[in-house]
């Protein structure tokens, strides 16, 4: 490893934004590729995003934009992918250049759809690039709170410690706190599910339940991301973390959460496909919801949340029923 | 036991009156008592608790008010308590009908400030109740809530199991959903405890931290109360049922427990009195925090989140300064 690892980041969106200005507070230079040119273009003219984080000042000798993802890449030693997964297979055929030798690193919450892949396993197994060297950066993260700079701690995952150690020091600030983890399998799992939860407690919200519920849930919600999590990649694990809980955590009480606006929207009546409408974008965790369903066919987790929001989203069965059901079976 | 027990609520708060309503959807006469005569002439004649969940309406066959709390045990099977616990001591002390053979059930979430016990130890070591009468109710469960007849989960927890079962048996409803549980001294520590981290959360508020630091704080707090709890009770239980996780979840999220807003005018500058008297009362929590300080000194469990409540409320130090260390504690 050299001394000054190069870091690009792939994608233009409040996340991706928020992390390179996470390593702009510790390298001279970080790569950034996003497709739209009229944001680079307003970037170098006004040192900001003009769509995410508009906040936060960059400056123009730190960024080495480009709508080209292959130039980013090529330079790159260290590749941090935070777009929607729903974008990644796109994103990715444009590619000429090889990843072989890169270190990717996914800052991405979600499955691959077409695929039913979580971000690890796709690079793993689509493009052949060996575990150790794919890593993940995981919450519990709002975008808009770095950009604040308030104080928030991230997980940095990799089977190889050194590589995750790397990624951590270059991210960590006087307002990012990182903490290392060897589980991969699990933050990911941890970072797709917890977006399922938060459009369970959206669609629990829009059908009038309350606080009260709204604990139990969650409480339902991370005994069952531990069951399925095991099931999936038996480990040892405290799923009390920050990247499992707190994660579960700050997307199932943010009234933000797209994932929670959505499922608040299918709560209240709106068809999937109209909810899907006015919120113009499909939020993560509705593909989230067919993997995990389909994967669990196999596997047998005791996963009553998932079961429910999956008969809501995809079988188009009556929330309100439902979630009378889903309530006796919590606890 | 008779077919028909009876039960006697002492209380004339929200929480008691919460409690009041669940057992009139299944007993033809709950005895209550309050020591407001005030209260009692306004529910005799207007059918609603003039100052605590006033929507509920009850009706007059169904209620057996009395400002004699002599008068409400006697006549009961099972005395629920339901002061805080700051009163018990002197409620108690005008009790000159036996406890013995009564069933005592506990919906006081903290210590006794006289003594440091929790109210189980209390009325097993002061009183010489048998564990066996001891039980406690707990939530995630705001009385407010339950005024709206909204969905809500208890926890009724009892060595004997089958006490247990009556009251949940007259606790639960269509909007009420009980569970056993033989942990009376972890469920009591969990709903004590709480309400100290419900502090920390307003603390941090106050100071301006965000959702991020929050769900790092709640992912650690758990973790804490789990080995606090261990210590104090070391029996099998799972520290992420509702009892324990569900309850911090409720209060350390909510913004109208009175434990997270004292928390949030300490972090806005507030001394420890002025919080206490602009609130014209004091929050169970700043007893819990003494009470936990001083048991864990025996029992060393790592409590950093306790500690530096304590270190704010009763050594008086600067929020700001031992925030900034508790965070780089937390992970």
């Amino acid at each position: 490893m050299k001394d000054k690892p190069k870091f690009a980041v792939i994608g233009g969106g409040s996340w991706a934004t928020a992390i390179v200005k996470m390593l702009t507070e510790n390298v001279e230079v970080v790569g950034w590729y996003m497709r739209s040119v009229y944001a680079i273009e307003h970037l170098k003219r006004q040192q900001h995003n003009p769509s995410y984080l508009s906040s936060v000042e960059f400056k123009n000798e730190q960024l080495k934009l480009t709508d080209n993802i292959n130039e980013a890449v090529e330079e790159a030693d260290y590749v941090i992918f935070a777009i929607p997964s729903a974008f990644l297979h796109t994103e990715l055929k444009k590619l000429n250049v090889s990843l072989e030798n890169k270190i990717i690193f996914s800052a991405i919450k979600g499955i691959v759809p077409e695929t039913g892949l979580i971000v690890g396993e796709y690079f793993n197994e689509i493009y052949d690039i060996p575990l150790d060297n794919i890593g993940v950066i995981t919450g519990p993260c709002h975008a808009e709170e770095v950009a604040l700079e308030r104080l928030s701690y991230l997980t940095i995952a990799c089977n190889d410690a050194e590589k995750a150690k790397v990624v951590a020091a270059h991210l960590s600030s006087e307002y990012i706190s990182c903490k290392i983890s060897d589980d991969i399998i699990g933050t990911e799992y941890a970072a797709m599910l917890k977006n399922i939860y938060a459009i369970a407690a959206g669609i629990a919200h829009g059908l009038g339940y309350g606080d009260n519920f709204q604990s139990v849930l969650m409480s339902n919600a991370i005994r069952e991301m531990k069951r399925f999590i095991k099931k999936v990649h038996n480990m040892k694990r405290n799923i009390n973390n920050s990247a499992y809980l707190g994660d579960l955590l700050v997307t199932g009480y943010s009234v933000f959460s797209r994932n929670r606006m959505f499922g608040n929207m299918i709560g209240k009546g709106y068809t999937v496909k109209s909810a899907q409408m006015e919120m113009s974008m499909v939020a993560e965790g509705y593909y989230a919801t067919k993997s995990a369903y389909v994967i669990n066919t196999d596997k047998g987790a005791k996963t009553p949340i998932i079961d429910a929001v999956y008969a809501i989203l995809y079988d188009h069965k009556e929330p309100k029923k439902i979630f009378k059901k889903l309530a006796d079976r919590l606890d």
